[in-house]
């Protein structure tokens, strides 16, 4: 008997991937519109002959380019957002008009973001329309289109309905969130990751990481986003220690840029877990770089969740996360996918405890607060906060 | 040294598969907006239960239906296609209503149709919009989005930038082709399927099993169609077979259903080749069924292209095409896919001569100069006028 087929997938409506496919940025973007507000990810970038090739290619394709923000390398804050959306308006977006941004998660999140407020916050702030922080507003006109090219694997931010956001009152992060918010196009060339330094991109690929094991393990886990979780993970374990080892080593770079959109695809459908609700809280008050503070909290959140979710964790351990011959451990397999994990962890010179990235013991309470929300609610297992306040004063 | 990954794909951004996921219409229309302009397959459809339960969902969810056509059948006409965007601009079409098309790929390819000329035509007649018929207009204003949900597994529509549209003068099917015509929406309930009867389950069926072969061997295949070709053939297969015994066999309905989406995409991306080519202009000189069409065109159409195309034949002769134990053939791969084709049309009481199917000799000629277009450009042998007639009349 097979098994029924059932799936409801959000995605981006063309997905062009391959080594050299910017080449076809100007291509792609006469498909969108005329005139594209950049968003960029970093001065870095816009020195790379890369981001010339690119802008010549928009030039030829007739594209007026508008320079909206540039990142710093953080996720955008409110101000950030309100800021870029206001000079959005102020150049009158029109339906030939799009978002075009090219950088790493948080220049993505930014252009997601601004696409939505420029046609919706009219003057307002995006704090209104954040979840769990704002007056629950939401988007009534559809934003502007966005063709989204990342330069980092990670975050998969080309293929999700969602932009995080940094608040510094309170300090949080919260999400933008909205179906409406998925990329029109998502751009992937690996060769625009190949320059990320090993530290971001081991950060990144286990942001990319925990997102796959994550949305595999959730109780909103469903058959469709399984197979790409699964996908993923089987491309993402051996192109990140291959990378972190040779930033030049292209089948590792190609391997963590298709794991990192699946695990955006899966992510957008099938939701997160604890890892990353801590992570937040990480980000907002320890200021932990987000992909560092995932890495970190991965195998506390297998081990947490490894009675409610043993099975598909055990599909893991004999797959995805099966550990090498050399290591084999005792255990059943659902230890044995917790253990793979640790184990890169320690070869990408990842530490394991809290207090080894700058958490401070008193800052606990606050994390527990700030881990709630939709990633927190769909973690395979029910936290009370003073299980929650526990799990971390043990991995401290 | 694995493969290099490339692709670029283009496809509904939200794509809704299962028994019974129609439940869901309400639910996902909300998405799209507040109004939808309905466009429907057949009477027979509006008096099934299923229908009934669609509409009590769309107004469950504060959906205002506007009735605007149904199609009787066949591909919509130009005066189809003018009459229904008359209606719905009447109806000051704004950003808060799309189009739902209910039925078989005529209908979807209407709602397609008439979503794209609300919004651009002002007046003026679909006809200068179709490719290699009209002006040269092209759609200057994004289409309303549209919301698919076929009843019947065959043309992909729901996942196709273009509509296929019928003209009298001169008689001709030409397509209305767009990256903006691609469904916003595709929902896809094998249930809406299991009540077409086995004739029309077997056309419609023939229809995606040639899109699958056609696109799998044209000149612009790519890799990531190639897949979803070789996937779908892998399920048509067999499915069309069971159904054609059996109209209520569910994992038949099931499989035909996915693979007639799977070469949408795939159609949507590397486009077509001969056996579409000639099936147009079948359509409109001969007034033969598409699916009927597309069938007897298929087997002479492998058997053209066994030169250029004989690997990838060879390839589909291995594994999908492979013939059953007992109907072992001789001869090559490639000739072994032609045989499966031919045993399987044998099989679903399909004939084999144009003569058979109504052509008359004297309509050749027309056959051969309506066959030009789209598909016929890809199609792996280049064939001239005289080469074409000498392949319709050994055929005839």
């Amino acid at each position: 008997m097979n098994e029924i087929i059932q799936f409801d997938l959000l995605m981006p409506k063309r997905i062009v991937f391959g080594w050299g496919m910017r080449a076809q940025i100007g291509i792609l973007a006469a498909t969108l519109g005329k005139r594209a507000f950049l968003i960029a990810g970093s001065r870095t970038l816009q020195r790379a002959p890369e981001w010339e090739e690119m802008m010549q290619a928009l030039a030829e394709s007739g594209i007026q380019v508008e320079a909206i923000a540039t990142t710093a390398g953080r996720e955008p804050t409110i101000e950030d957002v309100d800021e870029a959306a206001a000079i959005v308006r102020e150049l009158h977006p029109c339906s030939d008009d799009f978002v075009l941004g090219i950088g790493g998660g948080a220049a993505i999140d930014l252009a997601k973001a601004v696409a939505a407020m420029a046609m919706n916050a009219e003057g307002a702030s995006i704090r209104d329309f954040l979840e769990g922080l704002g007056t629950g507003r939401t988007l009534e006109r559809a934003p502007l289109p966005v063709m989204a090219v990342p330069t980092t694997s990670g975050t998969g931010s080309e293929a999700t309905k969602n932009a995080v956001i940094s608040c510094h009152a309170p300090p949080c992060k919260k999400s933008l969130r909205s179906e409406k918010l998925i990329p029109a196009i998502a751009l992937l060339d690996p060769d625009l990751t190949v320059s990320l330094p090993p530290a971001q991109t081991a950060y990144s690929g286990m942001d990319a990481i925990t997102q796959l094991i994550e949305s595999f393990l959730t109780k909103r886990a469903q058959p469709a986003t399984d197979m790409l979780c699964q996908i993923g993970l089987t491309k993402a374990i051996p192109a990140i220690r291959a990378v972190y080892r040779n930033p030049e080593d292209r089948q590792g770079r190609e391997g963590l840029a298709v794991a990192a959109f699946a695990s955006g695809i899966a992510l957008a459908n099938s939701g997160l877990g604890m890892a990353h609700g801590v992570a937040a809280a990480l980000g907002s008050v320890c200021d932990v770089p987000h992909g560092l503070a995932c890495a970190v909290m991965l195998p506390i959140a297998m081990r947490t969740n490894l009675i409610p979710a043993r099975e598909k964790l055990g599909i893991l351990g004999k797959t995805a996360l099966r550990p090498v011959a050399t290591e084999e451990v005792p255990g059943s397999a659902a230890e044995a996918a917790i253990s793979t994990i640790e184990t890169l962890l320690r070869d990408l010179d990842i530490p394991r405890r809290l207090r080894e990235i700058g958490v401070q013991q008193r800052q606990i309470p606050e994390l527990v607060q700030g881990s709630r929300g939709n990633s927190m609610n769909g973690n395979p297992r029910d936290l009370s906060d003073d299980e929650l306040r526990g799990i971390l004063e043990a991995n401290w």
